[in-house]
């Protein structure tokens, strides 16, 4: 399925978010993940399950049901499951089923978002999650905040095609981000490949600083920036922007400012996805809600574009022309192979 | 298709409700009946007529037409067709053609609902149609309303699974019928089987009477409650819900109340279903529109669970995962073999 | 696919009305035709321009760029496109890439419409659109309007078989045009062929003038109406009504009022259509917007007859029972035929 040569279109056995830690309490939501139905809840201790969201007995879905204690109860017929997804209860006889049992699936609460192992749970390694400490998430000096959850109507390859060129900046937010210069496009690009991840990083200089963040950074003069992104295949994106004062400015070099961002895309279907935004920052603190603004508003540039990719793709029945590819892609088609190389690995290692 | 194992998904030579009386007037009607369109109207004698619903020219639905005496004209080129199907006018010529002819349904109407045949005309046998005297309609000690119709998105199979069940009632309908207990559930449970029909019944010991009710029938004291439903294959299910003073009651065993229910299932499309919704009663005669309020948000309970159901079952493409079937199970996976059988049989009629 | 026998549906080396002038303009706009996406917008001296309207990249709607110059930058990567679809610029590169280029597609602006070529562009023949004098829009005596522009859901030849049988006037007109009368549908009628086209036309006596125009036109008596209709295939239609004194008048003979029509049909999908409808008159002339309310209601009527059919048609999975042709349906037909063979023979010229 494109952008994949192979009809498979994800990898299963790894860690995705499956939500932000606000939105699992003790009323059950339901969220399609790789195309299986999932309710996440918390037990009364506050730790979060994520059972199959379908009733074993009749399909219902049962994040429309009702907790029973660290269990649920689906509405229809009245089955209750425990937080392990055995059965406890079936009302209509005096014993539960063994036979009756739903998935449980493996999770992990890490800084404010619950991550989901929807694979086989035997292989739920805990240390492939990417460390939050080396992205800024547990670094106390730094605000950070959820922004944005939204699930919509394009395959999650294309939301990592986006986030794999960065020269989309200067043109998808030029009225955010971009600030109407297309020097992002241009400038240098390093890349470095990591254990499970790959990265690349612009220097853009003498770009005025963003008009959204000038207010809270206090200075809005030419500054450099230092933007960066490190993709842990297959499910977060770490980005970074630092403003740093320019060449003739008596503190050049110095960064004053500092963004860090996270992107965690989740396949909901093989055609949408969720996307779950957050970023940490050392300015503007005191501006959570101008900051979630600002920063949502670039997200929803993204999924008002993208949407449009992946509205064409299907005009054309999901196979659309040949696409072009230029020298600046060759960082997204490196991520593209080892994203379908991981999928294909793991397909393998299934029928071995 | 699920829940059957075969692709056929109802029997065509049988008798289903096409409307209540009511709907069916001189401003013709379209409703689509196992994949048919079919339009109904009345002739000036007020006899029902229902004809294919797709002009034979050029496919224009004839409820957008107009009728002229007891014959419907096409609003597009004019063609005229009686009553019987037969075309009687084409204006561009002189003569009708015999040639352009399209299916009259037989139908019959009897108390408040009009019934058709969508199969072999030959083959329709007013003896097929549930007696309308042995499940109270003709009884003129009852008030007898009809209270929804519904057309929406569940395939029919799942309104028989659900019928077949009741003890979903303790649970779907727990803010409604249920009253927040589940002894229905766990109720004993009396099978028979008649000609064209099968049957179940429960009679569940003091509980307290329906608070929906409770008010019409002048006690709110605990009651055993006798529950049953006969299903007339493939079309009807006809139920009794009984309010008899229980055990230490000075009127101990004798009936305060009945309520009796029918449930007119039609196939429109293989994923949709039209709901005809009925009741009789000897109480609450005063209240008709508090009655109707209160079993319509019954029946609207079913219609949004069921639509759940199928939500969840299209989400897999139409084939869900296995099911876990209980014990309770028994008498709604019997009825699923008798309609799949009879469905079976008749493909094979024909094929002989 | 209906009513065709052959999977093919339209011919692509052809001319199509693609738009109003009015509609295209510095502001692009995204037109699907034939099943391709095309962007339309002006260069700076006002000619039209037709590209590809998905960035050869990855696959961006173009219709949501900006112009800059005479040529369209995509609002995701920047990249540029001349009005000849070559890439011009590549933002995160030195130069531009001779490989990334999109279709342009050859356009004709004539009266007040664009036509558009999407097929060989070494094949487009200006001589194939219809001759704009032979029809009237050249005549300064006439007041010329684009009347309406509707994209909807039918295939572009139920729009065909609609023009081809006026038959269908005096009903589904019945509240405009067709006065209530059934004449048309009975009346004589007349064909000819031509060079490309092919045509039919009625004489209809002693009708009263059509309400709508009676007031411009300063008579209400009965005339006579001679209707006619002219199919250049595969795209428009070119329609005249004119209104004579009729016998006993004493101005018999005399034409006092002649309303032209224009149907441009273009296939958007396989199941969708642009209808682009323009008329010219003598009468009336000041009166534009409530000629304009007037005959946009009656191809309103059209729309939505046509819509049902179409919906019809899907409802039985695309391929309808079998149809009845009347001996009226013989002019028809016949533009079916040749509408087939005219999309058979360049299958087969492209095969050669």
């Amino acid at each position: 399925m494109y952008p994949f040569t192979a009809d498979v279109y994800a990898a299963k056995n790894r860690w995705y978010v499956a939500s932000f830690s606000r939105d699992v309490s003790r009323k059950p939501v339901e969220r399609w993940i790789l195309d299986e139905p999932v309710v996440l809840y918390r037990k009364k201790d506050g730790s979060a399950v994520a059972l199959e969201g379908r009733c074993a007995h009749r399909h219902f879905p049962l994040a429309e049901g009702t907790l029973v204690g660290n269990s649920i109860q689906c509405p229809y017929h009245g089955f209750v499951y425990g937080p392990d997804g055995r059965n406890e209860r079936i009302p209509s006889q005096d014993r539960p089923s063994a036979r009756c049992s739903i998935k449980a699936f493996p999770v992990q609460e890490k800084w404010r978002w619950i991550w989901i192992w929807m694979g086989d749970p035997a292989l739920a390694d805990i240390s492939l999650i990417p460390n939050h400490g080396e992205i800024g998430l547990e670094d106390p000096s730094l605000t950070t905040d959820e922004i944005l959850h939204e699930e919509f109507e394009a395959r999650y390859q294309l939301i990592h095609d986006n986030l794999m060129d960065l020269t989309h900046v200067a043109f998808l937010h030029r009225n955010t981000l971009g600030g109407g210069s297309d020097d992002t496009a241009s400038a240098e690009f390093l890349e470095r490949d990591g254990d499970g991840w790959m990265e690349g990083e612009r220097t853009i200089r003498n770009v005025p600083t963003i008009p959204h963040f000038a207010g809270y950074l206090g200075y809005d003069g030419l500054c450099d920036r230092i933007i960066g992104q490190r993709f842990y295949l297959p499910a977060l994106h770490f980005g970074w922007d630092r403003y740093v004062y320019p060449e003739g400015h008596e503190q050049a070099g110095t960064t004053f400012g500092k963004l860090l961002v996270y992107h965690g895309i989740t396949p909901a279907r093989r055609n949408s996805s969720h996307y779950f935004f957050a970023i940490a920052r050392d300015f503007g603190r005191e501006a959570q809600e101008q900051m979630r603004a600002a920063t949502s508003a670039v997200i929803q540039e993204d999924v008002w574009g993208l949407s449009h990719v992946e509205r064409v793709i299907r005009s054309f029945g999901g196979t659309p022309p040949p696409e072009f590819s230029a020298r600046a892609d060759t960082h997204q088609l490196k991520a593209r192979r080892k994203l379908e190389a991981m999928i294909v690995d793991e397909q393998q290692a299934l029928g071995a």
